[in-house]
Formats: structure tokens, sequence, C-alpha cells
């Protein structure tokens, strides 16, 4: 056994022996510990900080004495004063093994460090994205031994970085010139590399040491919202999390109205794409802007989006997915740069990737709800449900994972709703009714008093109460239910019925009066039977998809539901339950995923394993289309009683009876009519 | 041994035994045999036309009957009467080996065929293209089994040719769609590699079977003129050729000029960037126009030119290369697209290739030539120049090759010439002076008449005489000296010294009279002594560089002189002699190889071979720079006198005797007037 120092890594317990005089970086990277540099071991990126542990340490077999280190060398002291180090901190480049020595690696020296989510339920990140930093020292031109620019970073890439060959996206050739220069042939290049990549690519340069960091952006595409995650690509934290509206909404509400924008209007999809990207880019400013970040340290963008909006945004026409068969241009991931995008405030060469679609009505958001929640990694049967104007759908465990998307429509988002809003402040949100006075109480987005809290006009009086959201119309509709205000076909009963003068004729239907603000000018809210109609629509299709999916995997209960997708954030899963939006499942296995595909584009964004694990995933799921199989109409009817006209949901039972009540007088309201016309 | 038949193929003399029925095409891929196919063997490309031989053959040892190859089915018939095929011809894929045959495999059928050049010197192209026409049927999608075009499409190139991944350009994924469906599922794709890919690039598809053919330019971007050679990519054959001028010229008519307006003008380079990529959209509409070709069928191009257009045709800033130490951004290949390049008019996925560049002086066009006159594969000692603004010199055998550039001015092209003038129809080209009576004669571009020619008046009226152009002036200065009018020293003698009322006074100099055309409203044509310096500079620059070369070669001498760009074409070798401006070698051993650059181009962009060997060559290729050797200096000051001050011409002088004439009356002109005012 060699009589050399003994060198034990904390976390990972990887240890080994080296020569007096050894730089612990040099030790880390010879033993393969993650341990972080840019400038190479220059003492001047400070990446490689890492903590030296003295005494005894029994667990590691180790006595570490107080000279187990090098003194601190004039390149360190001049670091410290300068920058500052934290207390008992030193350069990992600049130390050396003098004695046996534990070498603790804080998180932050880690290129693969973890990042954990905020939600409970979430899993950690772990840092690996496509980019990352070198510094170079390059050779200044000599006429004697005439080469380029750019040969000249690549030999210094492989001397001092061992990287043998890179490619170069063209966009970044043109600038190394006056950055090396700028630099006195000091430079920091970014090198892409995902799991897809041939050789890495040079995408990024500045002058010197580079220090304004590294960023991404993760962007959820929606139809009604782009949201957009700034993310620090060294230690994979959110530094800032922006919203745009999606300009197309201008074409076309939902996503059938622009398909159709399109198919009416030569060159639609062109000027769609334009709007798009033009908002994206402007987000991309804003939020760089929030955050002082350069734009030219935001080198990756990954995209999750659902078929329509993939198409595009890539500059594809949509027609094709507006009909049978539903056919995607490119089901696969898509690779590209700011540049074919058109993106025009990032860089040029900022590479975008844009996560696989999985069906024709099934997107890369479905794909990235699949990467955030994992249901093929699950010991039970988890039904994913990404709830927004269409929802996707997945359904699995660790045998075999099934998705399909199902056209809620916009129901749940408030719209087609008649007192019906966005959820902003000003709407109802939340709603109580007491079943024995059938009156009811609510909140308002903007407050958290109930409306029989004292203070509640005042607190909503800068707002008003403008309408209800998609919550919020989701839980009259139970509570009405709960109430004995709806009975099970979806008719609610006239005011003698329920014995409240809150249930208001509306022509041949009544509809339920959750507020008069009319006294103070503002709506008076109801819940009227065209709006029951709706939900009922929604809540359908919404359970059928899911159904459709049990049948195919041959069950008849699942063992948890995840709600996922902003608005499924919000859901109270006992109203969920009680209008048979979902299936039956105790109460505590309904959880919120929060923004689950915006999660799956983070992580894609940080770790690039997570990209070969996405496609792959996607090549595996069980693609069900709803559009063409007998049974989904067959759910689709069966699913408009509340909460179901045939299956029965006993875990529901368990925590709440609903009223039998009927309030059809000898069929529903237009049967009615019809049979006294005849 | 098999008794199967025996198919022997000429003209590679492949051969081997196929069962009967086996289709000849299939034969032919088993056995290596260079024989095209672009739609897989279904009749209906005609690419893999064969002409069958009958009867005996005892060289083969093969007897072939009249049923040797089955009878013509229906879809060979249909492909006949629709199309037309020669006589003899036989389609490959549908023509099935019954006995024992003899196939020859016409060149048109080849892929790998060999396009002889015109001119005698040059050594074939061998076809082997980085882009080639795939003709695929691809299935339909289908909502059961959902995937995307292009992910049905890469099935189809596996399943039906074998090739089991490609990538994407991704301006062609968004024209897949629309394509597919027009051809109903059959589609033509272009796929793109050459010897640097990782993978088979999908850059361009067209609905059914394409037949509008594939094809490149080859572009020599010039500092005064732009040349393009439209090449069909698959017979390699040049369908036009064309050329423009470089915009660039408003910026400045030489290239230190130009880097001058860059300095001086913050976006002066963007501006000259554009420009440039303007001209060249608009040569390519015009050349592809001409020649009735589809912009889309134009797939790839391949640019040499020298470092400074280089840059700023890349859109590099080209301020190094206008002082020391020259460095280039970069001297390697450069591999873009032409929406990178933004050029219009050309599909967003066309590939370009930009030749790598020798050094800061040594362009892409000297590699071109290098290419293309293969220094490096030479048995004896070779200088090859190509005469331009810049002269590019290489010298070299098998050994080791040489390069370098030497700055001698615009004056070979009639610039800075008193009566100069670009070479077009009324300039002089040529010129004889009789040394007896030192009267001149000459001839002018757009006629073969000579002056003292019966009917030269009327040849030349269209035109007039205008003035003298590159070629004319240099045979008019060694025609002079060869006269005697002409002293070694480069002094013009008096009309008494000379015995000729030709040689005018001019100051305190002379100048010599080639033509009066005054009578008739035209010049008067002279030759200066302000045109014998700027040619002796132009000279003496050209050959000190050749003898830089041969100095560090350590030799005295060159086996043959070969002369390259369109200029080289026309000087004759004699006179080029007698100035000096080449090393003396017999005049047999002086060959021009036109314009070689441009070649080197056409080279490169039917033979990705030729890229990969450019780029070796380039790198074994010795830099010498003629800014920073003393020796440079030495042999320039010596190689201004007519022919040289000190080496001696000995080949020359066996062809032609100098007079032994000195018109310096004590020193010359300038020393004379100073020693006078003193």
């Amino acid at each position: 056994m060699s009589n050399d120092p003994l060198v034990v890594f904390t976390p990972s317990g990887k240890r080994g022996r080296f020569p007096v005089g050894t730089p612990i970086l040099t030790a880390a990277q010879q033993l393969g510990v993650d341990l972080d540099s840019v400038c190479g071991g220059r003492g001047i990126c400070s990446k490689c900080q890492i903590t030296p542990s003295f005494g005894e340490f029994s667990k590691h077999g180790v006595t570490v004495h107080a000279d187990a280190l090098s003194e601190w060398n004039v390149v360190e002291e001049r670091y410290k004063s300068k920058r500052g180090l934290k207390a008992g901190r030193r350069l990992g480049c600049q130390a050396k093994v003098m004695g046996d020595v534990v070498i603790d690696v804080p998180p932050e020296s880690q290129v693969h460090r973890q990042v954990v989510r905020k939600a409970a339920s979430a899993r950690a990140i772990q840092m690996d994205p496509a980019v990352r930093l070198y510094y170079l020292e390059v050779d200044e031109p000599d006429m004697h031994e005439p080469t380029g620019d750019l040969e000249r970073l690549k030999r210094a890439l492989k001397a001092q970085w061992d990287i043998p060959e890179i490619s170069t996206e063209f966009s970044s050739i043109s600038l190394l010139q006056q950055k090396l220069r700028a630099g006195h042939w000091k430079i920091t290049v970014a090198l892409h590399k995902d799991h897809s990549s041939a050789l890495p690519k040079l995408i990024a340069a500045w002058p010197g040491l580079h220090e304004a960091g590294l960023y991404g952006l993760a962007i959820d595409l929606g139809s009604t919202t782009i949201a957009a995650h700034l993310t620090d690509l060294e230690t994979g934290l959110v530094v800032a999390s922006s919203g745009i509206m999606n300009p197309q909404i201008r074409f076309g509400e939902d996503l059938m109205s622009r398909v159709s924008y399109a198919m009416m209007n030569p060159g639609g999809d062109a000027e769609m794409t334009r709007a798009v990207r033009d908002a994206i880019d402007t987000l991309a400013q804003e939020i760089a802007a929030e955050a002082g970040v350069e734009m030219t340290s935001i080198l990756e963008l990954v995209f999750v989006c659902n078929p329509v909006m993939h198409h595009l945004l890539l500059g594809i026409d949509p027609v094709e997915l507006g009909q049978a068969p539903f056919a995607l241009a490119t089901s696969g991931s898509v690779r590209l740069t700011a540049r074919e995008l058109d993106l025009r405030s990032l860089p040029a060469a900022a590479q975008i990737y844009v996560l696989p679609c999985i069906a024709g009505h099934v997107g890369a958001d479905a794909a990235a709800v699949a990467l955030s929640e994992e249901p093929g990694k699950s010991d039970d049967l988890a039904l994913i449900v990404d709830v927004g104007t269409n929802a996707e759908i997945l359904l699995g465990d660790k045998t075999r994972v099934l998705a399909c998307s199902s056209p809620t429509g916009p129901a749940f988002e408030g719209a087609q709703i008649s007192s019906g809003q966005r959820a902003a402040p000003g709407a109802i949100e939340a709603v109580r009714i007491d079943p024995a006075t059938k009156e009811p109480r609510f909140r308002v987005i903007g407050s958290e008093r109930w409306s029989d809290d004292p203070g509640f006009a005042d607190a909503v009086a800068a707002t008003g109460i403008t309408g209800i959201c998609g919550s919020g119309i989701i839980e009259a509709v139970a509570e009405m239910r709960i109430a004995g205000i709806l009975d099970q076909s979806g008719l609610i009963g006239s005011a003698e019925q329920v014995g409240s003068p809150r249930c208001l004729p509306e022509g041949r239907t009544h509809a339920y009066m959750l507020h008069d603000a009319s006294a103070e000018g503002g709506p008076i809210i109801t819940v009227t039977q065209g709006d029951i109609r709706a939900i009922q629509l929604a809540k359908s299709a919404l359970y059928a998809g899911a159904r459709l999916l049990m049948d195919e995997r041959g069950i008849e209960k699942v063992d948890r539901v995840v709600l996922a997708g902003a608005f499924g954030a919000h859901i109270s899963p006992l109203h969920a339950m009680v209008l048979g939006m979902i299936p039956d499942v105790p109460l505590d296995k309904v959880t919120s995923a929060g923004n689950a595909a915006g999660t799956g584009a983070r992580i894609a964004l940080c770790n690039v394993a997570a990209r070969a694990e996405v496609e792959r995933m996607v090549g595996e799921i069980t693609k069900v289309e709803t559009a063409i199989e007998p049974r989904f109409q067959e759910h689709f009817v069966n699913a408009s009683a509340i909460p179901n006209a045939v299956e029965p949901f006993p875990e529901l039972a368990q925590i709440v009876t609903l009223p039998q009540v009927s309030f059809n007088t000898g069929g529903d309201g237009e049967g009615r009519r019809r049979r006294r016309r005849g």
C-alpha cells in the first residue's frame, strides 16, 4: 500500500491516495468526484470551492491534522481578498494535499447537484445541463505559423480541457474574433452537448472569464398563456417566472378555431406563427430584464406545448391536426436554433429543444407531464389529468402507460359560462352552499375572506365581484348538487322544488343566483341551466377519456389521481369527485402536481438524460384516440349524470351523501317543450 | 461451383453468379457495381438503364444467348412507350437474369461517372456529390398508431433504402407535410452527406418522383467579379456559367481599400457583406433562369475566395486581415446553410461549403488552385501562379508544397495604367513591335485581325480602340524591351535614342505611342514611363514571391510554370518571361490552367472526397509570409530590372536576344532631376 496521503471526498465517499502536493481539484478529477471548474484550475472562477474537515473520522478511518492542506498561496489569498470566500472554504485548484484529509464538496461546487423542487410530492432535478462554460487561454496569432482564431481556440480546448473536436454554430464564429482580442486571448466559451449531439458545439463566447452566469428558458406554450421560467443552468434555480397572453387568441380562442383560421385564410398559419414568436421574444426580454440577466447569457430554450401550438411555433401548417387522421408533421423531438425560429432578441446560436409529441391530440405538454410525474415508474396505478382547454390524460404504472386527449372545451376555464371569466381578481373562486338554507357563501380572488366573514365587503371593494372562474364554477355546481339544488341529471330545481328564492325562473329552466351586486352597479351572478350543461359536457369528456384508458387497461378503478395544470392546482378534489370529473378514489389519493408540464420543461432544460428519457417514454406510451372509439361515446353519455348514471362512486359515498332529488316532471326541459308542442 | 447464370458487368469487370430471375439492378448492387437508382427499383426513374451484349465473349469466357434476359414486362414497356429508351437499352431493375450475360453500364447510369474537363491538361472529375435523391413510398398516417409524417418518412428510408438514421435541416421539415400529400405519399427526398457529416441530412423534398434534376453552384468570389458555374449534380456537367461585378467595388477597388472602409466606417463590414450576398443571390437567380433550372433544385453551393472576401461573405470583420499578423477568424473549411448566409432566393436548407484558407493572405481560392492543379502530386517541381490583384503562388512536388501571396496590385488587370482598361471589347490585348522599324501592330478584343491586316478598321469600327488591357500592357512592355525601346532598367528612350518618332517626350520622361485615334475622336494610346513603373512593381512582386518560395525550398530553378486565373489564360509565356514575371524555364514548360480556382470549386462541389483532400492539403502546405521576409525586398529590387538585374535567364536567352541598350544618361529620371536642382 502506498504511503501517499489518503483523500476522502464527501458526500460521494470516493477516496484515493495522492502524492503530497497534488491539488484537490486534480485528485477529484482523477477519482471522478463531481467538482466543478470553469477556469481549468487557474484560481479565478472559484467554482471548485471545497471545505476541508479536520479531526478524527472513525467512519473513514482517518485523522485529519491542521496541516493536511497546503498553506494559502498568493492566488488563493488574492481571490479571497478580492471576491471573498465563506469561512472554512478553500479553492480546490490551489489547496494541495499534504496529509490525510477529508474534503467536503458543497452542493454549489457540484456540476450535477440536485435541485429540490418546492412542491412536496416532487422529485429533485439532477443538474446535467447541455450547456457548459470553459475558460481558455488561446495562443496569439503568429505570422510564421498562420492559423485561424477558431483553430487556435480548438487547439486550446484540446490541450486545456481534453476536448478533441467540436462543431461550431456558424453564427458564433464571427463573434470570436473581437472577443478573443477584447479578452487578450483569454476567453470563456459555451459548449452545447445534449443526448443526441455527435460533438460538443460552440455556441457562445465572452472575453476573459464569464461571470454573468448561464441561463435557460423553460417555456410552457399554452393556447391561452405562455409561461416562461428563467433558470440558472449552473444552480438549477428558477430566477424569474413570467407569463404573457398568447396573442394568437385574436385569431381564435380555442385551438380548433385557430386551425380553422389557418384553413380559411391563406397565410393565416404564418401570421399566427409570427405572432407567437414575437410574443416569446417579448416575454424573453421582459423576464431577463426582471431578473437582471443579459440576453447573451440565455443559451437554451426548452418548449412544451400541445400539437397545434407545436406546429404553429415551428411554422408548420396545423390544418392536418384539425381533421382525421390528425397527422403530426413530426412527432419526434425537434432541435433547432433561435435563428431558425427567428427569435430575434436571443443569441442566434441559442439552442432550442422541443419535447416530442405523443400523438396528434396529445402533445409535448403531455410528454412533459409524463416526464415530471413519471407514471411509468409508479408502483400503483396513477391517473394523471392535465386539465386545460383540452385535457391530456395519462394512465399507468411500471407495467404500461396509456395516453389520450379529451376535448373538454373551455368551460373549465370559465369560458362559455354565463357569468364566467378568467381567474383574475374579482372572480369567485370558491363556493359553499348550506344544505339546509340553500344560502351560498364564497371567496373572491384577491382576498382570503369568505363572503360571510366580517370585512369581506371592504376586502373586495377594490376589485368588485365580477364573475366566476373555472374552479368557482366547479365548486358551485358540485355544491348545488350536494345541497339538493341540482338533481342527478343536472336539472336545477324551481324555487318551490328546492325551497329557495335563489332559484330564479329563466325561460323554461331555472338559474341559481350566487350573488346580486346590481345594487352597487355590479352584475347579478347566477349559475344557469346552460352553465350546468357546459360543465356537464366538459366533465363528461374528461371522465370518458379516463374511463376509456381504464377499459384499455382492463381495470375498473385506479389507485390515485393526480391533477396537473395550473388550473388543476385550484380544483377541490371533493368537488371534482362530486361532479364525477374523475374516477372514484379515496379523497386523500387525489393530489395536485401543480404545473407539471412546466416542471417537465424545467427538467428537460436542466438534465440532458431526461431528454433521452422522455423520447423513450413517448415511444413506449400506448396512444388511444378518443375520436374513433365507440366506447368513448357510451362513457360520455353515462358521465353526463352527476356524478354518473351507471357507475357507483363508493369512496365518494363514504364522505358525502348526495340527496336523491329529481326535478324532471316528465322528461328534461327540452323534452317537455317538445311534448307540449306535439 | 454454382450452376446459376454468370453476370459480367462492363466496364468494371465485376462478375458473379445469380439465381435465374434476379433483377440486374439487384445483381449490380450485390457486386458493388456503380449502377444508379433513385426510385429504388420501381421502374419509374430510369436511372438504372443498362445495355446487354449478346454473342461470344472469349475475353469473359461467356456466350450470351438472345434469351439471356427476361422478356420486357409491363412496367418496362410502359416506361418505354411513355418516355422512350435508347435502342438496346433495358431498365436494370426490370430486366432479370435468365442465362449468362454481359451487361454494360453506360456512363450516364453510373453515380460515380467521370466528367472530362475541356482543358487538355486537366484531370477528370470523379462524380461523388454530397447530395443524392431517394424516391420513397411513405405509409399514410394511421390514427390507431399515431406517428409524425417525418417519422414515417424515416421508417420508409430505413426499409426501402437501408438508411437507418438521418438528421434533418429544420427548414425542410415544415415542407414535408404538404409534399407528402401532394404526391399521395410518394416523395423524392434529397439527402446531404459530405466528408464530415455524422449522418445524412434531409434537406429537400418533392412530391412524387423528382425529375427536374439536382444542381449545385460552384462560385469563385473574386474582388472584382463573382463567377458562378451551375452544375448538374447527377451528370457533373456545367449547364450555365455566368458572372457579375462584385458590388463591393463601390466601397474600394482593391481588397485593402475595402478593409480600410470597414476600419473607417462603423458597420461598413456589414454593409459590404449585405452587398456581396445580394449580388450572389441575383447571380444565382440569373444563372438558374438562363439554364431553365428551378431554384428549389439548387441544393449546394461551394465557394472559393481570397481571405478578405471570405470574411466579408461570412459576415466577419476583415480588419484583422489588413494588419500584421494577418489573423484569419477561421482558416478551416466552413459549412453552413443558405439561410445562415441570408441568400434569400435559394432554398433555406441549401448547403454551403467554403473551402479552407491557407493563410491570412492566401485564401480558399489558392486552396482551390491546389485542389485543381495538385502540385503535391507532381513528379517535377511546379510553380503555380494565380495572377490577379494579388498573386497566389504555389511551389511544390510530391515532397512538399509551399505557398505565399504577393501584392502585385491591379496593374496586371489594366488598372493604374494611363490607357489601361478592363478586358472588354475595344481593348488592345496583344501587341507586336518590329525591332527594325519600331512600328507596332496589335489586336483588339472583339476581332481576330491584327491592326495591319486588311479589314481591321471595319472589324473594330463598332467598338473603337479604347485602351489597353492587362495582357496587352504586358505584351507591349515586353515587345518594347525586345525592340530596344526600353532598356534593362525600365527607361523608355527618347525619339533620338530609339530612332522612332513614336517615342514622345512627356515631362522629363518619354512615352511610346501605340495608337493615335484622335483623328476619329478616339484616344491617343501610349505606354508611359509611369505605366512601365507600375508593371515593374507588379512583376517584381510576383517574381519575388516565387523566388522566396524557391529559396525556402533551397532551389535555383523550377521545372515548369503554370499560369492560373482568367487573366493567366491570356498571358503570352514568352512575354511574361521577357518581363521577368516568372522564373526562367523552357517556354514549352509554361502552361495555362485557365480558371483553376473555379475548377477547384467545381471539383469540391462534385466530389466530397475532394473536400477532405483539400483540407488535408491545406494543413500540409508550408505557408510563407512575404511581408516579414527580408529576402523578399532583395528579390523585389533585383526583379525591378527587365528581366532581372542579377539573375540569368539562360532559357530565355536561347529564344530571344534582348538588346543591350541603356537610356540612363547619369542616373534614372528622378536622379537626374535631383542632380540638376542641386
